[in-house]
């Protein structure tokens, strides 16, 4: 073997890094996403249904898969040479000033339904008009007066778009805030703000409508604010050696389109312009039961609320649903190979309609490896048999799915990661720019009000803010109808001396009957929260189940008859559970901007639905309160939350007992490159 | 550089894992645990100062550094051409049933001070008493006539000891419980318990004392409990691809002695038989200002309580403390690499003092490695720059340092992750197996009464039970006095229409003065609890800090008057801040063993001391409650819990902003090897 390779070519690995084509080379599948075909299609068929003269007022909000009713799915799914559910569109559009919800049956190129919306709440903003919108200011009068006034460069002025809220008054009309930042020599725009102006423009007339200059603060100094490397000066550092996953036997993982097979797992990874990645159909191979076991029908980030916490005229607004209005797949970032993944990364690529309904292609929008993280699957040392000695360990691997979706600053790092005992750990990690105004404070000793967040650097104040990313997780654990049951770990007293104890905890099983009985609010009562198929047992007679392992709790601090708290009504509690609705799968309604919070997971599960031995949807709400530090300017390190999903008496015993070790690998002395 | 590497020698990875011998190749640092010869020498010097003739009842039950003084020793850092602080040692004996302990001036070789102990409590049992006593039974007449009763095999049985705890009664005697178990064609022992034998076996006239076989229950199957490679039968898997970590440049640490250098950190590592790893005077470098600053003068887990909620005969005492009463350096594992730490691990022996005070080898019982899990340190994409794009992101890596503790059924893994970030990751894994008790049960169906725990396989129940790791952090934010700030998040109702908002939330920040104000119970309110360094401010005037990120809370449900609680009663909170007291290490007391909970943290803590710009300590509770589940039989796959400490505005700015991303690895084609 030693000679055999030498003889080899030598490659460099990077150029190994390779991209999966999802529409090329497999038979689609219900869930995959549109393709581009499909997408195009779509814009032809809707186009073509408005009168064309008016053609140029038609703008493409939404389009993504129309879900195949689940029944139906899954009875193909079981049967897969019948015929496959039909494809269909979601398409969610404007034209002249109205929502139009359509529905387009993609085999037939038919319009199924075309419906327009007249409630409360706008659809997810275009990036054309946002684009177009954020220059607007560059041109006009008022605004080249308030520049100058304040003696800033008009060619190092960028502004952003910000979405407006609602604070109990209707607008009837679709408008974003700007907020303008003199970036001068550096490209960290968001900690460079322009106080003192209120931009509003309607992004339908693609005009502003208010604008006003209230009051002047100096812009803070640009200074160390740049993060790009090549702007950077020494000394550099800290020094990270390099290092590289290797795997002499490839990767583990197959992916067949959308399809990703991987040790015991398999599962369908689709892409959705609002919510970034849908993990569909995970299922486990079962080694005793020989058979794959559904665990997740489908799972997703379902909403991210940004309530940030400064009242005053610039920043009260500032109370955003990431996701609803701006899209996690819209925002998502093609990943940067080495960086934001490791080198046994392999990448896929994504497709969303732009405004004008053409598909945009997002590359390397998913990166999925394995992780060699270094940590121990199971293990253990036996010292309790007289001279024998045991250590039986075995090292842990996951493999993640990731995309990372860029709503204007911040950075959300989403990671799906399975293991091969049954866990599927969600994570979050945030990073990007914090959110700053620009105050006159250099040091805190100044200060005298409260200034609503931290002075981080001259004229800097990072503003109080949280993140809340629910997730939505249609489980079905071995089957559709499901059970949340709450085992609450009960203090016991004894007094009958029966025991030299004086107490102890036992569980004591509380089935949610109804939505009210599975919100919850973490930290305030110790218990078990899990998902149980209360029809199929293991042999000693326990549900099959996997549990909800929670992260560090935050709730909303709003009060709760605040507008942005009752749009966000969801972050009350940290769990829901709802019985499964095709309709119900954004948190914060269907259309987001400017919401009146109506159409809420909090207001569906006023319907108090019965919940036990139902398809049920349970929801997960990460919370993390954020107070700005230093560290986080000018770019934030990688903080992370999340939570665990685990099986529960889903398996009749360890499915990681029979792993076998990996054998070591071995390779040849190679010295460092250049 | 392609030829070149082609003619050198191929080498096996495997044969290249090394272990760093930490006693022969440095200048010894005052806080190097002791020596081997040194732990020689302390025996020799007890062993002589007791009468010949009584030698082999002189048993020793702790050997370790008796500290220097802080004051002392941070003097002796600043100017290390001065003598360093004398090494002394810390010898805990019993000689003719009493607890004496012994200061020992090493270079004098002298005795400083030989005190006796009166009071209630034991020191950590000792390796080769437990030995000898768990086979007492088998040569015991009433044990072997149980066992035939019980139609089992003798030579069969292992038994284990336990520790009785306390339960109000005063026992006088140094005691074990022993429980039995009928291992029959396995090795794991804890699956199979024989139930209804009570044996108290006297430690120190080593027989058994007590005796009584009460009931009889069937001892459950050993089929399937196994969980040896070579015993496991096919079908295997999951399958797993094996990798590597290819480091070209080698690791980026570099360990002298016990002091261990990696990127911007530093970091002494010392081995101790009751807890195992402690990290000391961790500082990180500050690129701004030049210059290492300290963040943690000592950590280490203090204490594990762990109380099993089985009230009944058998099980009501197992209340352990597992650092106090075992020991966690006694009971570590030696690691087997490229299961427990991966191939580009560094592995580090420590050495304990036996029972004879002769020293004992623990090979390999850390391991050192660069964690690379395809995580990102920091990123960010700019969407926000018409026709500009960019992105900058950064690869994160750490350090691990890793031991695992052993405690009978059960393995702890103890990971310290420090990040270039500047962040401290304190991880603690738990696997190994679970304790069980047999019953005549084989189906739930057939339960009618609490069992206090999960019916996992035939006649098995894997008995509710806690674990509390209660970890000393004696941090020193940038020097030596520091405080302890909760920056509560408090919620203002705005009633003036000075804002749409009708609410927000901001930071009512609150210095704890004394020991009492900085106990926390998490969850209930939220707050950011950071120590500072009130005296050190950063540029815009921020006190100098770190901050706590709790993990998942969880803490005792207990009756705070049960005995277990009181010796336990530093679990009722997760959060506890002390003035430094060199005598206060142990969260549990210095002496555990049957302890009366007169010397715990939560005892000290009554004096309510003043914390406020002191040298200060803070403890923190990692809570695990524990209902088992079938996939932890036969062996638990490792769950995690831990917490994190993140500078806060500790640095002017992010300490990675300059991290020059490393270049990419560059290695030759190879083969799949054999």
């Amino acid at each position: 073997m030693a000679m055999a390779w030498a003889t080899k070519l030598f490659f460099i690995f990077l150029l190994s890094i390779f991209t999966i084509d999802p529409i090329s080379s497999h038979k689609q599948h219900p869930l995959d996403p549109l393709s581009p075909e499909e997408l195009n299609l779509t814009q032809t068929i809707v186009k073509d249904s408005f009168p064309s003269s008016n053609n140029t007022t038609l703008t493409f909000h939404y389009v993504g898969l129309d879900e195949p009713d689940k029944p139906f799915l899954l009875s193909w799914l079981s049967k897969p040479t019948n015929k496959p559910p039909p494809r269909r569109a979601l398409a969610i559009t404007r034209f002249n000033k109205q929502t139009h919800e359509f529905i387009i049956d993609l085999a037939n190129r038919s319009i199924i339904s075309n419906h327009v919306y007249a409630g409360y709440g706008y659809p997810t903003l275009g990036i054309d008009e946002q684009t177009e919108a954020i220059q607007l200011p560059l041109t006009y009068d008022p605004f080249i007066g308030s520049i100058r006034k304040r003696g800033l460069n008009l060619s190092a002025i960028v502004c952003s778009s910000f979405t407006v809220g609602w604070f109990g008054r209707v607008r009837n009309r679709r408008v974003v805030k700007l907020q303008c930042f003199h970036m001068n020599d550096t490209v960290n725009l968001y900690l460079l703000p322009i106080e003192g102006i209120q931009i509003i423009v309607d992004l339908e007339e693609m005009k502003i409508v208010e604008y006003n200059d209230s009051f002047k603060v100096p812009v803070p100094n640009s200074e160390g604010t740049d993060y790009r490397l090549s702007k950077q000066k020494p000394p550099f550092g800290p020094r990270i050696n390099r290092a590289a996953i290797m795997q002499p036997d490839g990767p583990g993982f197959h992916i067949d389109g959308h399809t990703i097979r991987w040790v015991n797992w398999v599962f369908h990874l689709s892409f959705d312009a609002r919510v970034g990645p849908m993990i569909s159909l995970a299922s486990i191979y079962d080694s005793e039961k020989h058979k794959y076991r559904s665990v997740l029908y489908r799972g997703h980030i379902s909403e991210l609320f940004v309530p940030y916490q400064d009242p005053t005229e610039d920043y009260y607004f500032k109370t955003f649903f990431d996701c609803g209005e701006f899209g996690f797949g819209l925002s998502a970032a093609s990943l940067v190979p080495l960086a934001d993944c490791p080198n046994n990364a392999v990448f896929m690529d994504g497709y969303y309609a732009g405004q004008n309904g053409i598909p945009v292609k997002v590359s390397n929008v998913f990166c999925i490896f394995e992780r060699h993280a270094g940590d121990i699957m199971w293990r253990h040392t036996e010292f309790g048999i007289p001279d024998v000695s045991i250590t039986e360990a075995r090292p842990e691997v996951s493999l993640v799915v990731r995309m990372v979706a860029t709503i204007g600053n911040y950075d959300h790092i989403l990671d799906w990661e399975f293991k091969p005992s049954g866990s599927i750990n969600i994570q979050v990690g945030l990073s990007g720019i914090l959110g700053v105004k620009a105050a006159t404070y250099t040091h805190s000793d100044q200060i005298n009000e409260d200034v609503y967040g931290t002075l981080l650097a001259d004229n800097t104040i990072g503003l109080h803010h949280d993140h809340f990313l629910t997730y939505r997780l249609d489980v079905d654990i071995d089957g559709v109808d499901n059970s949340f049951i709450k085992h609450n770990l009960i203090t016991k007293t004894v007094t009958d001396n029966t025991t030299a104890r004086k107490s102890y905890w036992t569980v004591v099983s509380e089935t949610a009957k109804t939505e009210s009985e599975a919100k919850i609010r973490l930290g305030l009562k110790p218990a078990e929260l899990v998902i149980v198929n209360p029809n199929k047992k293991t042999k000693p007679g326990n549900s099959y189940g996997y549990r909800l392992i929670p992260g560090p709790e935050a709730h909303s601090l709003l009060l709760e008859d605040d507008y942005p708290q009752i749009r966000g009504a969801f972050t009350k509690y940290n769990v829901w559970v709802t019985p499964y609705n095709k309709s119900e799968k954004w948190a914060g309604g269907r259309y987001v901007d400017q919401s009146h919070g109506q159409d809420t997971l909090a207001v569906w599960s006023l319907r108090n639905r019965e919940i036990d031995n139902k398809d049920i949807v349970l929801w997960y709400v990460i919370g993390i309160h954020h107070v700005p530090c230093q560290e986080d300017f000018p770019v934030m390190p990688t903080l992370s939350s999340g939570f665990e999903l685990r099986p529960t008496n889903f398996f009749e015993r360890s499915a990681v007992l029979k792993v076998i070790p990996p054998k070591p690998v071995i390779w040849p002395n190679y010295s460092a490159s250049p």
